[in-house]
This record gives structure tokens, C-alpha cells and sequence, in this order.
């Protein structure tokens, strides 16, 4: 499986990039359930990386979804993070800043909130919003895009630099499968929590944001913090797909057997 | 199943609650399995609940977890949580208090981390080792600590009045129980890491701990915020009777489906 890893410094064509890709997998029942079976197998290994990655406490992870409304950023946690111990995993959902917030710079709440080692963090939305909501409502100036684009870097680097291994997944989903995702939403009672009244009006701007996110992904896609295009049509592969590189990633990582103290003599310590 | 409850304004004797307990369960192979089975339904349900918890955000759950050295609680969380969304989900791990922190109250730091409307918190470690190890190294005045029942009651009273459930287990090992997995410890370098020089120190004052755990649950055990005894030697049995007790407090919460905006005419609504 090989999802497209936007080259840093080169130019993103989303257009080019098929949401309704599912790799080697066939769009058929069998391809699908091999998929799932490949997809639990996955996370029973994650599990088991992310108990050694908190018992080592050296190093953390983070993972960064971005998307569209219904794109799936919800469900691929779910799917995907289901089974791994709390304990050592942290999810945070940015919002809409709160006054406080925005009385700081843009990376101020989201610094609180990075994984500490040990840890693996996932941001449901993040600090990329801020290059691309404001941007495609014109809240922020095109000189400040460019700052920010730097700045994000620069944040980048500090948590890498302390041993944070940063993965940025956009969920890649065509125009066409947010409608039918928005009308479930409308026809299903069980579902209508999720929905927003900026729905239908963001939806409006769905090629502005695939323009602003090709720029932030082009700009802020390094060898050590990159952006990967997920596609997000078909949900089974989404989840196979960030499942995979996840664990890759992890084990990549090489995890040994967890430090312990280095004054006791183990032979001769004796519970009484 | 039936957990032992402390019973509020009743002194608690802890020499009468069996750590080697397993309720309706030998403690044979097939009667461990049979039990397992039942945990990991009781796991899938509790997912489902959570879900529902989530979506609602109308109320929340904390999950309080005490108990001496090696009694289970990093494993309880392992066993019982791993399968619910860590997005609903958040453990916080209480352990030594910063400077910053000890320059407050001792509930200040609590306070913060407390689960917001939808969500499960799981304390690993509570405000209650605040009158626990403090009060069995005479680090507080009994005057303190009697004041500290009255405050941790009034706290725990303003938490429920806005929604969360408390439930508050204590995790019941044996001395001899503990000497085996300290030992266990010792031998596998796989668990070394979980080795901390204090280890062996506080157990000489395993009786002072009961007696401390004794005082403390009679005292804060309410009728709204009570105390489980777990009888906890056996992992299976722990893990079977903390999940079984979770899942009937969140049923008892009678989730329905979640509300959506009312000021939407969903059959009109369309996507274009």
C-alpha cells in the first residue's frame, strides 16, 4: 500500500489525487472484507507499539487529521485508535478558538496540547485551521498566510526536535460523497447530532478550500513532518490506510525493551 | 455480581472484604473463560454506551481508581478501556505535585482535569492521595485531614450537581499478592520499568495503608459518589466486576438519542 506523501517544496495537485481510490484492494466484498481483517490485524499491533512506547517514555507521536465536514476525521479515530489504551493516548478537538485563545498567538493552545513522551496525541483539526478557514473567508492577509506557513514550521521542528514523530493525514473525500454523507445525516435522527448549520455554507466554498489546503499541504509538507493524501470515499480503506502507515511508522521507531533503574542489583533485591 | 459498597456513615473493615473473592465464579479454567467472555461482551457495551455518552454531552462519568502498589490499576484501565474511542475518553495519571501545584489547594489541580459534559474520566490516582500517603507519613495534621473529607465530599457534590456520575473503586490486593508481583517485577526485565525505589518502602506500612483506605472510604463513601471494594487478587475477576459496574451506571443514565438543532426543518432541507 502506498498512499501519496506530498513532496516537500513541490507543487500539490488534489485533482490529481483519486478519493475513491482503495489501492491494491478491489471495490468488491471479498477485497473489502480483506481489507477489514487486514485493518484489525493493524491495530492489535498498535496496541501492542503503543504499550511499549509508553513504557519507554523516550519518544511520542503525533498524528494530525484534517478534511472536510465528513470526511471522516470522527470515524477514523474511532476505527482506527478503538483499541489502543487510553492511558497512553490523548485526543484533542480544536474548535472554534475562545477569547482567551485568540487573545495568544495561533499555536499557543495548540502547544499545551502536544503528546507528551510516551504519548501518542491526535488532533482532531489543529493548527492548520488557522491557514485555511480564516484564509478562505479572507480573515487572515496573504502576508500572514505565508508567516504562519513558517511559523507551523518552526513549531514543527521544536516538537520534532524533542523527539516527536509527526504524522499529517488529509482524508481525501470528492464533492459528490459529501452530499450523500450530509443527506445520511439529514435522514437519519441518529445522526443529525453531528450536524452543523455552517454545513451548507461552507460547503459553498469547496473549491476554495481544496485550493487553500493544496497550498498549506505544499508548504508545510517536510521529510519529518509530511502530509499524506488519504482516500476517504470508501471508509474501510481510509482506515486500512492510516492504520498501515501508522504502524509503519511506529515501528520505525524500534522500540526495545523498556529502560529500568539503573541502582537497583536485581539478583539480590529481596521483598519481604 | 455484587461489588462490595461502603456504606455511607458505616465503618468499613477491610480484613473482612476477600481479596481472593470471585463472586459467582470457581476458580477453575472454565469458569475463568466463561468470565473473560463475559468482560469482553460487557467491553463492546460499554462502547456502545460511550458513544451515545459522547454524543448527548449531556452528562459525564468519572471513573476514580485507588489502590496499593501492583493492585491493577494501570492494567484495569488496559483491560476495561481499551475498546472505547479514546476521543470520548480521558485517563489522567495524578502523580507527585509540582511545585506549582503544591502552591494551591490540593484540589486545584484535580479540578482542572475533571471530564467535561460527554466525556468518561478515568483518574488513575485521585485527590485521595492527598489524605492517604500524606496522612501514613504524618505529612498532614488529622485536623487537616478531617477537613479534607469534608472538602472532597464538597467538590464531588458540585461535579454531580452538574452531571458527572462518580464511581470510586479501591482495587483490594493481599500483602501476599503484592510480594508475588513486586517479585514478578524483579524477575521480567519487560516490567522493570514499573519498578520505583519507593516500591519496597511503602509496603513496611501496608497496615498503616489499610488502615488510612478504612478511614478515608467510610468517610467519603456517598450515596451519589460511593466506594467499591474490588476484590481484586484474581486480574479476571477485577477486570469483569469494574466493567460490569461501569456499564450498569451508564445504563442507568438512560441515554436516548442525541438531540439535534431545533431549528432546522429536516425534511426540506437539501444539498446541492
Amino acid at each position: 500500500m502506498k498512499l501519496h506523501r506530498v513532496k516537500s517544496g513541490s507543487r500539490l495537485d488534489l485533482g490529481a489525487c483519486d478519493p475513491d481510490d482503495t489501492g491494491p484492494y478491489k471495490k468488491n466484498d471479498e477485497d473489502k472484507a480483506a481489507a477489514k481483517a487486514e485493518t484489525r490485524q493493524l491495530i492489535r499491533k498498535l496496541s501492542r507499539l503503543q504499550e511499549r512506547l509508553y513504557a519507554n517514555k523516550k519518544c511520542s507521536l503525533l498524528i494530525v487529521l484534517q478534511g472536510m465536514d465528513t470526511s471522516g476525521k470522527d470515524g477514523t479515530i474511532r476505527s482506527v485508535m478503538s483499541g489502543v489504551n487510553p492511558q497512553g493516548c490523548k485526543v484533542v478537538s480544536f474548535k472554534t478558538p475562545s477569547s482567551k485563545e485568540l487573545a495568544h498567538d495561533f499555536l499557543w493552545r495548540v502547544h499545551q496540547e502536544v503528546p507528551a513522551k510516551g504519548y501518542i496525541g491526535i488532533f482532531n483539526r489543529s493548527h492548520y485551521e488557522d491557514v485555511l478557514i480564516t484564509r478562505v473567508h479572507g480573515e487572515v492577509s496573504e502576508r500572514e498566510v505565508k508567516r504562519r506557513f513558517t511559523q507551523i514550521q518552526e513549531f514543527e521542528n521544536l516538537l520534532i526536535d524533542n523527539g516527536t514523530t509527526i504524522l499529517k493525514f488529509f482524508l481525501h473525500i470528492s464533492k459528490d460523497e459529501q452530499k450523500e454523507r450530509l443527506e445520511a445525516r439529514i435522514r437519519n435522527p441518529e445522526k443529525r447530532w453531528k450536524w452543523e448549520s455552517g454545513d451548507i455554507e461552507e460547503r459553498k466554498f469547496w473549491n476554495d478550500y481544496m485550493k487553500a489546503f493544496e497550498d498549506v499541504m505544499s508548504a508545510t509538507s517536510t521529510d519529518h513532518a509530511p502530509w499524506y493524501i488519504v482516500p476517504a470515499n470508501r471508509k474501510w480503506y481510509r482506515n486500512l490506510a492510516v492504520a498501515d502507515r501508522v504502524v509503519r511508522a511506529m515501528e520505525d521507531l524500534k522500540i526495545g525493551t523498556p529502560p529500568s533503574a539503573s541502582d537497583v542489583d536485581w539478583d539480590r533485591l529481596k521483598i519481604s
